[in-house]
């Protein structure tokens, strides 16, 4: 079996878990009724189906999570074709398979259950809270047409779902960043001075294959490679004619998809001896590193987001250099991108978000780089859990260049 | 290189093509402005990124289309991180990179163009079509307020743009459907009385995994396999507790994904002797050979899609058999289910989508299954693309049951 496949086993037993943090959080958040709304999730996912439900539907689904005095109900509605498989995860008390279609069987199911809120899956501001489509809103404001007004956005309850990680979510992560860095130690030795972004990214993918990964976000740019003083960090894909110099760096960003788990670590090396690295190299390097490590001492449980980016971007124009232009962190799991509270600037994008408190159990990246005038810019990303007073790195944060003579 | 990934190469010049489509279609369907607006596409992919953008982006973007007198103009608004990879596709007159956000360049660029229909990508009845979710809308209703009234479904558009195939794409879907076939044939020999469901479908994933491919949906159940009389069909994974047993069938669906193009086939065997298959399963292997054969004799760009389900299913009837209680086909390309017009019956869930015509180059399955008193149900799926007057199979349908002694 691929390694990088999660097995059915473990899948479910992450979301019977999840599914076990629910009640308290539907209190939190004051939403009592939860709505999972979906079709043909092979081409149009919503986001919460891999988090709360668990494999594929094709037909037209309602998967309804209720909270009445302190008790969780858990129904499935699906087309008759998706009832065996969906009754098989075990995950639901009632699995409603419908030939008739799903309409009756809805507005049965919510005139009973009554909820004062209906949870549905849209936010302007967070995007793995954001799975329902405009055409399948369109159907449920037809379907629960006399409950319209009790429709509100999910996003505090995705968002806290998503962000306390359980603890095997927990070790699968750390189990991704360690094979990350594993490929990073097994390939580097490779590398060689006349090697393009191109040839290096080939190098990653022949591992990858060989350890039976798939990349944690799109494939062109995982790992990205970035060669010298000229190329741009960002989304880019390497390049054939960007080769490795001597006196030059080498920088990746790279994540592995494990049993379903992200990783997402940038590192850098250096084409020189230790000795010959430049002084403007040794600065910038120190204040990406320095920077990362005064976020990662000061975030713990209930810090506002946006202080633990503060740490960082304080200290980087304190030492000289512009400010990054992104946010300081965002959250790993299930996503690279895993939505919920990101550790950014109180900036208007981010619609408020990053005023947010920190919550235990959140895994966070924590990144960001610097421009120097003559070798390009340094970059760096940990990933690290929050944990009862703090943080903690998944792997080793890489403290100084790792250099290749 | 993984044989199952599209190289970028073939990508581009895949998506170049459907481009050239657009001024017809964009004519024909009376959109003169198409916007693909999305986000973060890894985790909430909308279904028209990979038919006309191609891989994914992060940050708030807009794909703009218009057709002026003729000529289209494509746009890119992307964040400025995602410019870069953006613009080397080669697929965009003009690619904008965003530092202060994508509202001001997307009110200005359509200020300019003062399009009469703004097509985007919401609907009800078709899935492919319904990739902007309800939160996109929401701030696309705010970016482009003073044109809120020109907001029109995109679902004609894509309908057609996904059907209509190119002859690059029809070629991917014949191989993989020929490949599909080719692991069919090499693994059968490996059958053996008393497998499990289980057992075999390890025997497939083996394979797959030697051949690079991936499955073309879901893993429970890509291939599904049935075995023996007492398995309901439908999108059920494989059992533990069924056996291979003398004088029973195996049945699978089995597709795979190669080079970003997918198959859908079912295939059925009999375990014993040709001589001694019983005469009720030869009856209706044959009730499903000749209902496919007669709406593969029927079908040709033009005809209504309800009129060639109904050659299938008033064949099974007239057989002695209930109908299926589904459509007799449906789109294939980049997904197993590609959306568009399907051939089913005029029900009111296909919204009047089964009156639609079939067009030329596009590639359907014909499927159906009937049940027999003693042994379970008889199904098989073939793959077709339609042709200038009628349509070809894309590898010889099956004629009877493959019999494994």
């Amino acid at each position: 079996m691929n390694r990088a496949h999660l097995s059915n086993e473990l899948l479910y037993k992450i979301i019977k878990e999840k599914h076990n943090q629910l009640p308290t959080i539907m209190k939190e958040v004051g939403i009592d009724c939860w709505l999972i709304f979906a079709r043909e999730t092979a081409s149009t996912p919503d986001p919460a189906m891999e988090l709360a439900v668990g494999g594929e539907v094709v037909g037209k689904s309602a998967f309804v999570f209720s909270l009445k005095d302190g008790v969780l109900n858990k129904t499935a509605i699906v087309a008759y074709f998706d009832a065996n498989a969906t009754k098989k995860k075990g995950l639901w008390d009632e699995v409603i398979g419908c030939t008739e279609g799903i309409v009756e069987p809805m507005q049965q199911l919510f005139r009973t259950i009554d909820p004062s809120k209906i949870g549905i899956n849209f936010s302007k501001s967070d995007v793995t809270s954001d799975g329902l489509t405009y055409g399948m809103y369109l159907i449920l404001e037809e379907i629960l047409s006399e409950m319209k007004d009790r429709f509100c956005s999910a996003t505090p309850l995705i968002r806290a779902l998503r962000g306390r990680k359980t603890p095997i979510e927990i070790e699968l992560v750390t189990k991704a960043c360690e094979l990350t860095e594993e490929i990073n130690r097994k390939i580097a030795p490779q590398f060689k001075i006349g090697m393009s972004e191109f040839d290096i990214q080939q190098l990653f993918f022949e591992e990858m294959e060989k350890q039976g990964v798939e990349e944690a976000w799109q494939r062109d740019c995982c790992p990205s490679i970035d060669a010298g003083p000229n190329k741009e960090l960002g989304h880019d894909s390497p390049q054939k004619d960007l080769k490795i110099q001597k006196g030059h760096t080498l920088h990746n960003d790279f994540g592995v998809r494990l049993k379903g788990y992200c990783s997402d670590i940038q590192r850098m090396w250096y084409f020189g001896k230790e000795e010959d690295i430049p002084e403007e190299l040794i600065h910038a390097f120190e204040t990406v590193r320095d920077a990362i490590q005064r976020a990662a001492d000061y975030i713990k449980p209930g810090v506002p987001a946006y202080m633990v980016d503060k740490q960082a971007r304080d200290y980087v124009i304190e030492r000289g250099y512009d400010e990054y232009m992104h946010s300081l962190g965002h959250q790993v799991g299930k996503q690279a991108h895993d939505g919920g509270v990101n550790l950014g600037a109180r900036w208007k994008i981010y619609n408020g978000v990053t005023d947010l408190p920190v919550e235990e159990n959140s895994i966070y990246t924590l990144e960001l780089e610097v421009k120097t005038k003559h070798y390009g810019q340094v970059s760096l990303e940990e990933d690290i859990v929050v944990t009862k007073d703090g943080c903690r790195f998944l792997v080793p944060p890489q403290r100084k260049f790792i250099t290749i003579e």
